[in-house]
């Protein structure tokens, strides 16, 4: 029988173990231009938490109802024309074993020489929202100092390599000597480890001390604050998250926020979805890149569909080194 | 002898009558290039109280100094030959009643057949500030529902006018019944009077039930907040002043923050000055709505020299309708 992770109570504070229960579903025959997938990865994402708050500015999970996100699996059973038994596909429901979606609701991965797990990555929804973020959202141009929050992560890994694939100076912050080690390691030019005590102001102040044209927030609070205190005139904000408020609920003030009037700041918040439409034009840049060794996939693995929760929980005390996926 | 108001002693917390000073100038002889102005009508403005703090991120004023500010007033002596004898002119060395200053320091007035103190209101920077905030920097469009906050005051009775001239619906906050009516008359379709009771976040959710597409920002703090609550998906909000926090230095948390990313809202902050090379455009546009009666100055006026910190302590406590000006 396949199982799926159910949300079964809403957190209180930080999110724990018990949020979460395993539990069969039924295998229910294919109805036409339905599609069967056995899915190999599963992606867990801080927006998810986010979700399961009963007031959110996202659609709430309903109490009860199955977790989803992203997936990838391959196609073992089709009443579709458009897939057929093999073809590997990306999806959103995901936290669960096995998902029965029509045709419509599954994306073909394209053809491009990578791990699969790499469309959940680099090649999946992060890469997507480092890409837009910087070059639609944040019109980043070839010169300019980008400051990357959270450069260990998922976005921020993917980011850091296509602002420099792109000819930008890229300061990029990080918790932990080891997660600085790797936005180093992926092109960075400066590191701060937000965890080394300097307060974030001061060190951004000493890594830009020219200021910075462009922010790609990935965590809001005092990350938001430093970069807005350090920002030249007309810098541009690509706000993507803030997951440093996702569990706590407790909203910082943002004491520079008044800079955005008089160095003529642009903050623009985005999601991925709306750039659904121009996932060829990403693939096309993407791959070009992957292809001369410009961008490559950073993950960590955890295994076990029964071990989903705990990755998830692990985003929030930021374990992870790049993408987080759960291997089935 | 000519006489300016000098900046004495720096603010903690509320600014108070004992920071300025009233002194006697020398009325030097003119040099080549320079022009003697009489000056009419001062302007006050809040942006002054931020540059009163030593560590603020607009130009400080020096403490010891001149204050200064727009002012309008008449030539009465000129070795320049832009200027001539009896010629209204605007420039920025207002809260003194003589000003001595090179040609290129003074801008003749537009033939727009206004009293002419209108060109330090609705013709002058918070006019400026008004049309490019809405038109160029939120990119108002016909049918935009627009909350417009500090809808009493000098840029705020302009763009109530202006977005009404522009075919959109318009949702004002003011400080009082007083204001309200004001606001009602200049256009505005509904007013919140936000010292009512109700807090704006639930007043402006009742007066803009399906949403905003853009909010003219004027105060900051629980405006922007309950702004950011009620926008639509992609809404613009042009910030251009957070008087709320120029006096407390208290900074609020924004809990809604977060809503610019799940909206997709840009913030966008910008001074009236990044406009200085479009003002032929502005008179041209101001005009015409002037000449058409969609478009009318609205001022307090004090009067003398020696009142002008009394009328610029009541920026603070919101007793004036429309632009504060001092008569000389």
């Amino acid at each position: 029988m396949p199982r799926c992770w159910y949300f079964v109570k809403r957190p209180v504070g930080p999110v724990t173990e018990g949020c979460f229960e395993l539990r069969e579903i039924e295998s229910r025959p294919l109805k036409d231009g339905s599609v069967r997938v056995a899915n190999r990865w599963l992606s867990v994402d801080p927006s998810v938490r986010w979700r399961m708050d009963a007031e959110t500015p996202l659609p709430p999970l309903p109490l009860g109802g199955k977790l989803n996100g992203p997936a990838l699996g391959e196609v073992v059973e089709s009443r579709s024309a458009q897939f057929h038994v093999g073809d590997v596909v990306t999806h959103l429901a995901g936290w669960r074993d096995e998902a029965v979606l029509p045709a419509e609701a599954l994306q073909r991965v394209p053809d491009i020489p990578v791990p699969e797990s790499a469309f959940l990555g680099v090649l999946g929804y992060p890469g997507v929202t480092a890409y837009f973020g910087l070059y639609d959202v944040a019109r980043v141009r070839p010169g300019d100092v980008v400051f990357i929050s959270a450069g260990g992560g998922a976005v921020g890994t993917a980011a850091i390599q296509m602002a420099k694939a792109g000819g930008m100076t890229v300061v990029a912050s990080a918790g932990g000597p080891e997660k600085c080690a790797l936005a180093r390691k992926l092109g960075a030019d400066v590191t701060i480890d937000y965890k080394g005590g300097l307060p974030i102001a001061t060190a951004l102040r000493e890594a830009a001390p020219s200021g910075i044209d462009v922010y790609f927030d990935n965590v809001g609070g005092d990350h938001l604050d430093a970069a807005l205190a350090t920002a030249k005139k007309g810098a541009r904000f690509a706000i993507c998250g803030m997951v440093s408020g996702y569990n706590s609920r407790s909203r910082e003030p943002i004491p520079h926020l008044d800079r955005i009037i008089s160095a003529g700041i642009t903050l623009k918040g985005f999601e991925v979805f709306s750039f659904a439409d121009r996932l060829a034009e990403f693939y096309e840049v993407a791959g070009q890149w992957i292809h001369r060794g410009a961008l490559t996939n950073v993950e960590t693995v955890r295994h076990g569909l029964e071990n989903t929760p705990q990755a998830f929980l692990g985003l929030f005390t930021g374990e992870n080194l790049g993408k987080l996926v759960v291997c089935l």
